[in-house]
Order: structure tokens, then sequence, then C-alpha cells
């Protein structure tokens, strides 16, 4: 038997799923794993909503927790990148393990954080901060240790996932579909961090960084949102036996690494093609293993406080051992594919005046800039603007991007901007 | 840095890619990990398989690894319950930790093996024997560690799903998708442990001691195997928007479990029918994590061998320590819904003449039993006998043996056995 004493800050969705589950559970996890996980503090700026049955010590000073020699491991369930930050930093200052669920925080400061842990033997256990309750953290620093990774696909976010979703079943438009994700607390009243895909880039990058061995900045990852997306394209996708997904990629190129957050066609056959509504996966391919899936509920207080648990029996059974698992994957720079160079293959819509000689104008530009088609579609339409589908064979995306920057230039045929989404031939 | 010895007993599918990965991969695990794991000693009845490149000491007597106050950890992957059983008590008492592939082993045996070990006050590593390199069962034992499990639903066997895939897409009937999978090495010339779901049950035995907490023997666990499936089931599952899965379920119905490996019937829209050919899936439904699957090969010289190194890492940096988590699941006796008590939807199929008052007499017979039907289809047909299918409502399962028992008692009508396969309403 062990016993760990834990002081918890911010007591807010996953603070609150982390004391009920404590406050329930505490027995059966000693029995099923040996630890005794003790709730000694908790620090919150609104104490009232910590739930009567709490027995903890209630803090207004987060240094009553940081710096408590009681305490083995500081839970930051704070959020953001400001006083979060010197949470953490105090925590870690002070020997303590830290335990959190907070991607951006990681994302943008992990060299500084895990530079800091290193010097004083602690770790920190981030198990919640990508894929809430999906234990993918663990599984790659673990289970697939002895691994080289060759690419990896993730539905990151769960607010984007379930838009989609709505979209393609439920026939809805983008507007609709976000709108109902907000009535249903799936999306924030502003859902930019999420739409945007800046939320699913941070927990890119530090899956990159475990998986890949290889620190990427934030700021050098491509990211495109779903508020573009219509219906049309969604529906265009089922038509030809694909579906589109928001994914986090990352793949080996030779000694470089291709990494991106868009918007993604996949064949409908593809397990993560499944991945319906809130739900979140990561797929990969490594070396030995092979092609392997993690699903499970991204966000969410019980999943999330769920994973900070997983963390808190890990590392508490860990306590006082040498910090073995270096992370030196947040000290080495990994360097890019540059911008345009990557390959694949696009689908391409644009929406065009209905008269002879446009499909022709259309094509000749694409051939010129050395991409080939691999189909084509036109619908038949009473009014214009006609809608023109376009599937190519592996093309370069910057020649893509210069295609479509020609293309929609010729006002006299084109109506809109047109579109291009990357298509995986995921086997 | 830890170094760690190794005595590895077996050199055959897995042994070999162990000692493969183990000599590319010894350095970047190192650096990854802070672990050495030094590969001392091999013992194989057939040392000439051993690759050439090996540096370990070949033994012929397993004791010479077993009784070696140098060794560490003994990787056991000769399999079957003979001499694997006699490898590792050997090793257990010489205060080992024991890292194995061996489902039989640990399905048959794993209460005695469990409690030397605890004794001993040394480990079991095991995540190589379920779900070849899909890390399930770290993420049951410390990812899920604070969940109650409430269902189970595993593709737990490579064999059956690769047989079952061939049979939809390629439409193949069983004989020929099964001698498909012989050719390319994915079934043994006698399939009998596989295709009879043996193979799936030792693994689901496994699963439900960890993640329900109970011990239920492998006798008591009701087994159908894929064997009498034909090609009209599986064309009739997809025009109803099902597919068909050998699955190994485990629920928990109040305080009694239910537990089999049956084919199963279920959505084609669940994230688990998207599981093709070889692959082999764990989806599970827990109290705070929600839903979860976890996808990978289940089989394969590389992929075992890469989860055999996990538990290399995890225990080897646990060696020394405290053998905190007790599987008391090994220790305490599970008891199963009683047989036939359990409830569920129905896929029926019959073979009937064609004449008059035919559906008239199965129906009423379906009625009498409580049954009550959620649809029927019948396919104009040519030619006796005349296919008819009935999808049941919620029903007991005794109530529809006992109902198929009767209807195939009507010779006049009736030509050939009629089948049951259970629906899962997964959502």
């Amino acid at each position: 038997m062990k016993k760990v004493s834990i002081g918890l800050i911010g007591a807010g969705t996953v603070g609150s799923g982390l004391i009920e589950i404590l406050h329930s559970h505490q027995k059966q996890i000693l029995e099923r794993t040996g630890i005794e996980l003790d709730l000694l503090q908790i620090c919150d700026t609104n104490p009232a909503r910590i739930p009567s049955y709490n027995k903890a010590a209630i803090v207004s000073d987060y240094k009553a927790i940081t710096q408590n020699p009681n305490i083995d491991i500081v839970v930051e369930l704070v959020g953001g990148t400001g006083i979060a930050y010197e949470i953490v930093k105090s925590a870690l200052q002070n020997s303590k393990t830290v335990v959190t669920a907070n991607k951006a925080l990681l994302s943008e400061k992990g060299t500084e954080l895990f530079q800091l842990a290193q010097e004083k033997n602690v770790e920190i256990g981030y198990e919640a901060s990508v894929g809430g309750a999906i234990p993918v953290i663990r599984s790659i620093k673990t289970g697939l240790v002895a691994n080289d990774f060759q690419s990896m696909f993730g539905i990151l976010n769960g607010t984007t996932n379930y838009i989609l979703t709505k979209m393609e079943e439920d026939n809805m438009d983008y507007a609709e579909a976000l709108k109902q994700a907000q009535d249903l607390g799936f999306a924030e009243k502003d859902p930019t961090f999420d739409v945007e895909g800046i939320d699913a880039a941070h927990k890119l990058s530090i899956l990159i960084g475990l998986a890949f061995n290889q620190k990427i900045n934030l700021d050098n990852i491509p990211i495109v949102g779903i508020s573009k997306l219509t219906k049309a394209d969604i529906q265009s996708a089922k038509l030809l036996g694909l579906r589109i997904k928001l994914l986090g990629v990352c793949k080996k190129i030779g000694d470089k690494l291709e990494a991106r957050v868009e918007p993604t066609m996949i064949p409908l056959t593809h397990p993560i093609a499944s991945v319906r509504n809130e739900m979140n996966a990561i797929f990969f391919e490594t070396s030995f293993s092979g092609p392997s899936m993690l699903l499970g509920k991204g966000a969410g207080s019980l999943p999330t406080a769920s994973a900070i648990l997983s963390d808190l029996v890990f590392y508490g059974s860990r306590r006082g051992q040498e910090n073995l698992f270096r992370e030196k994957n947040h000290f080495s720079q990994g360097s890019l594919v540059p911008s345009g160079e990557n390959q694949a293959r696009y689908y391409l819509r644009f929406k065009t005046v209905d008269r002879p000689g446009v499909l022709g104008e259309i094509t000749s530009i694409i051939g010129r800039n050395s991409i080939s088609i691999s189909s084509m579609r036109q619908n038949e339409s009473r009014e214009e603007p006609v809608e023109l589908i376009i599937i190519t064979h592996e093309a370069f995306e910057k020649d893509v991007r210069n295609s479509l920057q020609e293309i929609d230039k010729k006002f006299d045929i084109i109506r809109g901007k047109s579109i291009m989404i990357r298509l995986e031939d995921l086997a």
C-alpha cells in the first residue's frame, strides 16, 4: 500500500468530476492498485462550487498547495497559459509531481516545463490533455515504446466532429449544426478555438512530440478549420464513398515530418471514418505494431477526470523513484516538409457559369500545373452556378493552390471561391 | 538509467520478432525510456532458427534461465499449458518477473500463477496475451483504473474476422474464405481452435478478470464459432444495415455477469463494425470514461513482440519495487446469469416449403413462446426451400431456443436446421 497526497487547483468542470470520482471510488482504486489517493487540499476562485461532501481543506492561495511539504502531486485544472503556468512552475520548483489536462500550456510552454521537471527529478502527467478519456499518451509512451511511428491521423476535437456528423447524417448546414452543438454544450458561445482547428493543433503538437520524438512549434503547423465547409462538400464526399473529418495529421517523410490540421476526405470503410458525433480517435501506423486506433470521449467532466485519475495512479505509484522517461522529444526540434511541397490527392469544387468551353478552360489550367485528373463530375442543374467536382491524382499542394488561384481569377466563368480538400487514401 | 536482464524461452514466431526488435531498437528504447533491455540468454528446442546476429547465450535447459541469479525477467513464449506452465512456475519461484503471451496458460492456470507471483512479490506481464499489439491490458489496468465496467465487446480473433470480412466483401462461402485465410497464414491447417471461438474465449476470460474484477471459468462461457454461418446470413445482415462479427461479450447485469463468445449482428454504423480483415478490437462502456475502443493487429510476429517489449519496459522499470497491483480479480469467483436467462433481440432464419399456412405455423409457435416479432422478410424464390427471416424484439434466449427446437420438428414444413443469431443494438 502506498499513500499519495493530492492538491487540486481548479474545481471547474473537470475538477468537480475528479472530486466526485475520488469521493466515490477511493476505496475501489486502493483495492485495485494498492494506492490510496488522498485529496488533501483544493484551491478555487469560487469555493462555493466545491461539493458539500468534500472533506479536503479549501485554500485561497495556490501556493498553500504547491509549497505544502505534505503534497505529493499537484493537479492543475485551471487551464490557459497565464496563472496555470505559474502554478505548474511553482509546483515543479517544489518537487511536486504535476498532473494536468492543459494542452495549451504543454503545447506552448512544454519545453521549459519538462526541462524544469527533469532538473527536479519529478514527472508531469498529461494523459487528460489529449483525447480526454482515451489512454493515448500512455499507449504511445509505454505500449508502443519500441515502435517507430510512420503516420498519425487524429480526430482530436469533439465539437467539430459533432458538427460534421450532423451535417452529413441530418443534412444540416454548418450554421445549423453549430447551433445544435452549442445548445447541447458541445460548442462554446465563441466556437473559434474549436471550429478553426486551434484546439486540435495544440493536441497534435503534443502527440507529435511523443510519437515522433520531435518538437514542432505550434506556429509552424498549417491549420484549416471547418467553418468554410458546405453541405455540398459533405454530400459530394458521400457520393464518392468518402467522408470529411477534421484530422490532425503527422507523417514521416524521409527525415522530415509533414504536419497539419485540416478537413480531409477519407474512405468510408476506414475505421476512423466510423467515429461519430463528439467522439475522438487517434489512428496510427507504426513499424512493428502496424495500424492501431484508439477511440473514446475527448472531453467532458467525468471522462477527463477519469484520465486524470489514471495519471494519479500511474505517477503516484512512481513517486519518489527515478524519472526514467526523459520526454526528450521536447528538446529536439523537428523540421517540417516545406509548405506546399507535400503530395496528396485532392477534391476540388468549382462554381461556374453554364456555357460551352468552361470545362476546357478549367482542366487546361489544372493540366498546365502538372496535375493529372482522376475523376470528374458535373451534376445536372437548372440554374447557375453549376457545380464541378474534380478529383486529382497525387499532386503537389503548391501546384493545386496555384491552379485554384489562377482559376479563381477567371471572373467570366467562376462564381465564388473554389474549394480544395485533401484526400487520404487510407487503406 | 536502469539495466534489466532478460532470458527468453521460445524463439518461434513471436520470440524471433522479439530478438529482432531488441537487436535493432535497444538503443532507441534506452533513449526513450531510460531502460537498457539486455537479452542475456535464449532457450529453444531448435537453436538453428535463432538469427545469426544474436549475441545472447543459447542454453538447452530452461532452468539455466529461470534459476539464473542474473536474470531479472523471464519471457515465456513457448505457448500451451504443458512445459510453459513449468517454466512460468519455476521463474516465479525464483523471484523472476514473468512476461508472457500465453493466453491459454493464464486463462486456465492464472489463479495459481498470480498467487505464486504475489507470494514472491513479483509481477506477471501479459499485454501480448490479448489483442496482440493493442495496449488493452495496460489501458484497463492503468488507464481506466477508476472506472466500473458496464459492458465489453471484443473482436478477439483475427482468423475469424478475416473469414467474415471475406464472406461479406467478396461474397465468399465459409469454406472458400477459410481456405484463403489458410493460404495467407492467418489460419492454421486445423482451424478448430480459432473458428470455433475457443481462442477468443481464452482472451475474453482474461479481459473479464481485469475489467470486471471477477474470475469466470472458461468452461462456463458459452461458445459458438463461425463455421455454421452461410453467405445468406452475412448478406441478410447487410440488407438489414447490420454486420456479423464473432464477438466476445461481457455485460454487467445487476451483480451478475453475462459472458459469451458467439457470432453477433451489430449495426453497420458502430465503430466495431468497421474492424476489417485480421484486425482485432475491444469496445467497452465504463462508468466515467464512457464508450471507448482500441483497435489493432491481434497477432503476428512483430506486433506481438512489440507488446512483449512494452511489458519489458513497464515491468523492467518496476523491477525491485513493491507489487502494488494485486490482480485480485483472479481470486474472486464471479457468477454468471443462468444460461438462457439473458435477453436480446434475435435474427432467425428458417428454410421452409413454399405453401400456404407455413408462415402462420411458424409465427404462432414463436408467439406461444412469448416472443414478439419486430420484422419479417421472405424473398421471392423460384425453388424450395424458401428462406424466411424474422427479427424479434427483445426475448429470453431460452424462449428463442425452445421455439426453434419446436419449429425444427415440423418436418412437413421445415427443410434444414433453423439459425438464430443474437443482435446487439449498439448505439
